[in-house]
């Protein structure tokens, strides 16, 4: 099937899967991928430890609630175990939330939050993409 | 942040997204990505339609129920629109099923059924996914 259409130019970066035991669910990433985690570490402003596995042109980062009042933490415990956000890499973060605020939608972070290994984050509402929670990132120049 | 292990071979081939109208989802996510969406078919095997869209490396796939009964309309009837499952393509399907089961995984379809667009594809069971409802695909050859 060939696509019709020119590709967004926005680029899927990771998808973010909430889990109970990084350590439990690292080994079985690990097995099923045939790959080694990295970038391991607290990020203790959204209270949750992860880590990242590499495919072959995207990645899949665990997270794991290291505070019961985390995010992540009440994601589990309402839904439990599972996909929990979808991250998308853009070359110019704010000029996209421009955009997207004046076209109505939700934003958790109309601003850019400084986030994991140098980059700038920003969250969309779930309610804006149909149950998705939308993570947008971009590089630190 | 320099990963410190080799990628996997696995390919993210798509995030599948539950929808419960395929036309107004579309329009956000064309909005969203930037791009128009392609594909759009039937699948009456899995009572849904579908579409996708592409970013630069990997694709989108929004599903909506065509069918009350089909598990994605369950799907939403449980949990509301989002995110689904994500799909890898890999090379050889049938011998990863093979691994998967002989490492104890528990899988929906131990061997690949015909999907769209001319690929086989086969389920793995959230339960050895940490939550994850994850699909396997690969090209006919």
């Amino acid at each position: 099937m060939t696509p019709m259409s020119i590709p967004s130019n926005w680029q899927l970066d990771h998808i973010g899967i909430a889990v109970s035991s990084l350590d439990a669910a690292l080994e079985q990433y690990e097995t099923l991928l045939g790959t080694r985690h990295y970038g391991r570490e607290h990020v203790d402003s959204q209270g949750v430890e992860v880590a990242f596995l590499d495919t072959s042109n995207a990645r899949i980062e665990l997270l794991a609630p290291l505070d019961p009042e985390s995010s992540v933490a009440k994601f589990i415990n309402k839904r439990g175990e599972g996909m929990h956000h979808t991250a998308f890499l853009v070359n110019d973060i704010q000029r996209e939330l421009d955009r997207l605020i004046t076209l109505g939608w939700d934003l958790i972070h109309p601003q850019p939050i400084s986030g994991a290994h140098g980059k700038w984050v920003a969250f969309l509402h779930p309610r804006s993409a149909h149950g998705v929670l939308i993570e947008l990132c971009s590089y630190k120049n």
